[in-house]
């Protein structure tokens, strides 16, 4: 089994970097709303900022509000491949769940997974690691009775296949998030645990994502992408 | 703790009778079309009628197709009340949730309740001895991945809590479903063990609702309702 | 044909004043989030103050935000009966089409005119004079492309089929503001013409909504409900 | 103004025939369901089949049930490139719309124009020549009360709009429709005209779609796409 689950993504990107090329390794974090509020100043990505050597790692907001699978891929050239990152972490999922009860928008889970496939290998054949987040949280309750919990596991399940199947890291936030939600959560609490409004991390939430793993991931689980070269900044 | 949890409905039913008036029990079983179905040649009502002595109860099916909390008020006078029944068991929630994704109409969380006590408070007051039974399956993935499985836990909670605060005895299907399929499912599929197509029951599924207790309950968690009178019918 | 339409609610209300029992009369707008608008300082109710003769006739809001029509159902004694109006206005239909998209929790069409028809019948049989509304605007746009169009249209016919049923007097809003805007939105723009967001109403559809009839209502409409007594505050 | 309104298909695959290269011309239509029923017995695709000199034009269906703008675009090399057609009808929508309703996973109006942007730039980019045709029908009710119509006349506008953009012949079924309509469903009934089902075409629809044009387009209209070479079949 090639997929590697780590706890966070700190202890992922890190691990990432001693695999490549010489610093600054750029890591570009490309989501929806959490992701775009992962650079404001508690964020995850901010506070992933202050643990890493600067000199080593370039981090990269690259959230936009409402976005679902497709419009990662339909943005990916504009937004990733211009940069020509080293490292990608996706993360998204919440909206393709949410916005079916909310706009009738959301996304077929067959073709989550068609656009997911897609966007991968578009990232692995530039040479790019990509590394997957499931979704965490549509709410906090701990009794499995938050409206969207059946669906948000469905598809955080199919981030995890999907990881399995490109050999990509993956950083499981649905489960940690939940096993943390277990302990702080015993009130059964709706929000404002790791969320602020159950979705957007507060920062509890938001140190939970960044913080760094307890277990460093081992290195074989981040071999290169079958058939990539090194990276693409040469 | 008044409330009372059964098994399934044969243990519940029984053990009403030695509380009411002389034979036969007249039961209503009011509800979807799983209790439309519930006539059928497998159906739960028809085992229950197997199971139980014919001079003592009389089962009457009272299921539409498509039925949700309102539909049940709305004709309530009609379907039941007019046919002075002893008991009235109360098996609806599946298309309160289900209807939010296909059809755009399911019920708001507290509508539901509102309505579900104005039913059981109109029963109530006729002397009614009044069973609810939780929502028991749509999808049958024992990982939490069916994609209404949190509305659906949430929606059973509902009918928990209703059904302590009206002091009604409570049919746990959906607890006892999922116990029985983390036995029986193993190989996590969405149907066929104890549904045909994800919500209606399977002859397993019948057999499983219909079932008798296997610890009966104790006589005074079926104590009259307050304020209740004996049967309805002198 | 019984049933009568006018202009808006001023003339209704004018001349349902004639046929009935000295004033004040006591009118009172039941509906959802338009109607608790109504009585800011610009709404239509103020308006409606602001026209018609203090001494003859006494206005009352009853609009909840989020209102469908079950919604009036559940809270017609408290908010309603309780008050002993001679005449009631019914305004409402939006949430029940808007939810439906928006939460999964709309009405449907066959239920919306049960729900209706309840409320009518309860109100009529106190004597109460009751004038319904139909849903005026979820969108601006006067091509026929507002998402809900197709809908709203549908549930406004619904509520002028259940006016001429229970020969109730109608305030045809819907075609009132359609007639408006495509006099005055040939930009075709979403909102900000008769409503500050699509739904609830700007000082101009609140004026709308709130003037005097041109042509007045024949008596002989206003004829009190089949089977009706006198007012019902003697 | 380039783009070029036709009344069916037959006269804008004809008119296009004049200008291109030595038969047989390769037309595909790609679709959803009606496409996929459009090569049936009484299909609009099979009417085409018999009016079209069998010399001359090659007609292919590649039509998919439930597909929406998106399942177009995944499965465009596949299904067409592949197949180096001279002419794509493109003929999508109703699901992008319906599926809001029904499974909550209908098409953003904004993502819908971004992938049919798409779809049509990789087909002109290869010299084929794209005809659009707007979605007809969600219920054939004349008095703009079928629920889905103020959505349905939206994306119909997309489609016009991208038409014109890209210079694509249209097709504007849901104009046609309509009119057709006006004369022959004076009862409003739901379905049973122009569909079996409020949605996939009868006889009587697919011979509607399938009618050659009363006014022939003029050529200029079909000149080629800009930048466009040849036919891409050398």
């Amino acid at each position: 089994m090639r997929t590697f689950t780590c706890l966070a993504f700190a202890g992922v990107i890190a691990a990432t970097s001693l695999m490549m090329a010489p610093p600054p390794l750029r890591v570009i974090f490309f989501g929806d709303s959490i992701t775009e509020a992962g650079v404001g100043p508690t964020g995850y990505i901010t506070q992933l900022r202050g643990m890493l050597p600067r000199e080593n790692f370039e981090l990269i907001g690259a959230g936009i509000g409402g976005n679902k699978i497709y419009d990662l891929y339909l943005r990916l050239e504009r937004d990733v491949l211009s940069k020509s990152p080293d490292v990608v972490v996706v993360f998204i999922g919440v909206n393709d769940v949410w916005h079916k009860r909310s706009m009738g928008t959301g996304t077929d889970a067959d073709k989550f997974v068609v656009f997911y496939d897609a966007l991968i290998a578009k990232m692995q054949e530039k040479g790019i690691r990509v590394i997957l987040a499931t979704p965490a949280l549509i709410g906090e309750k701990t009794d499995c009775t938050n409206d969207l919990d059946g669906e948000l596991n469905h598809y955080a399940q199919l981030v995890r296949d999907v990881a399995a199947a490109h050999h990509c890291a993956l950083v499981d936030l649905r489960s940690e998030f939940l096993k943390s939600l277990a302990a702080k959560n015993t009130a059964n609490a709706e929000k404002g645990i790791l969320t602020e409004d159950r979705v957007h991390f507060s920062p509890e939430g938001n140190r939970l994502a960044g913080r760094p793993a307890r277990r460093p991931p081992s290195l074989n689980a981040l071999r290169p992408a079958p058939g990539a070269g090194p990276g693409n900044r040469s």
